[in-house]
């Protein structure tokens, strides 16, 4: 995770109260769409939540350690997933390439990290019987 | 999916207010355990499955198109996670290296597979609201 995430991510994922290892197992979530090549993981999701903070594609590439061109090519699959744009474009902005997560794109972000939310803990709960089965590092 | 489902999909398809693309998003799930550079995916998931029905390693690697090599390199991490073998292998079997998904493999292979079911669950729930912005694929 880099810093993009923290903002966001950190809070909701707050340390569970549980001190096992188990309890400390995250979850890597892809969601394949039904009749889609294109699937939404975790990279794309920080991409769309620092393009949200720094407002361009360049910003949030920087912060991500990802080219431009990378960045670019990652937020147009996204767009290209549905019908309405995650993510808009203008002229303005401080590198010239102002971009703006859209409404959409903030609830599409927001029911990601329930989702991912609710699969930690499924992943907590279903794996709980195994706290002991876990090898050391 | 084999050729069961597919009926069932391609009739979905014929009625699609009947039950909405987003009803048929899947997740991709990786647990990432703490401290591990391990993970567990559906790759590995379906290949301790494949040694359970076929009962050894190659045999596991042949049904789903990989390598002895590569098969072998998968359930060994696996093993490596845990400090209870998932599989153990034995001299006996059709191709000389017998490999029995234990009942510790089997538990695990359920729990992920509860996980995974959790957050299919999750996703239509969540990304329900988003089923008119959904592309055309």
């Amino acid at each position: 995770m880099k810093d993009a995430s923290r903002g966001i991510a950190s809070q909701r994922r707050h340390r569970p109260q549980a001190e096992g290892r188990i309890a400390r197992c995250m979850p890597r979530l892809r969601i394949v769409f039904d009749g889609q090549p294109r699937r939404l993981g975790p990279g794309k999701i920080e991409l769309l939540e620092a393009v949200g903070e720094t407002g361009s594609i360049s910003g949030a590439g920087r912060r991500l350690g990802m080219s431009y061109r990378r960045a670019q090519l990652l937020v147009d699959e996204v767009n290209k997933i549905f019908v309405r744009p995650a993510v808009v474009t203008s002229a303005g902005g401080p590198d010239g390439d102002g971009a703006v997560l859209t409404e959409f794109g903030r609830a599409l972000v927001a029911a990601y990290r329930r989702i991912e939310e609710r699969t930690a803990i499924a992943i907590r709960e279903e794996l709980a019987p195994f706290e002991r089965d876990l090898a050391d590092p």
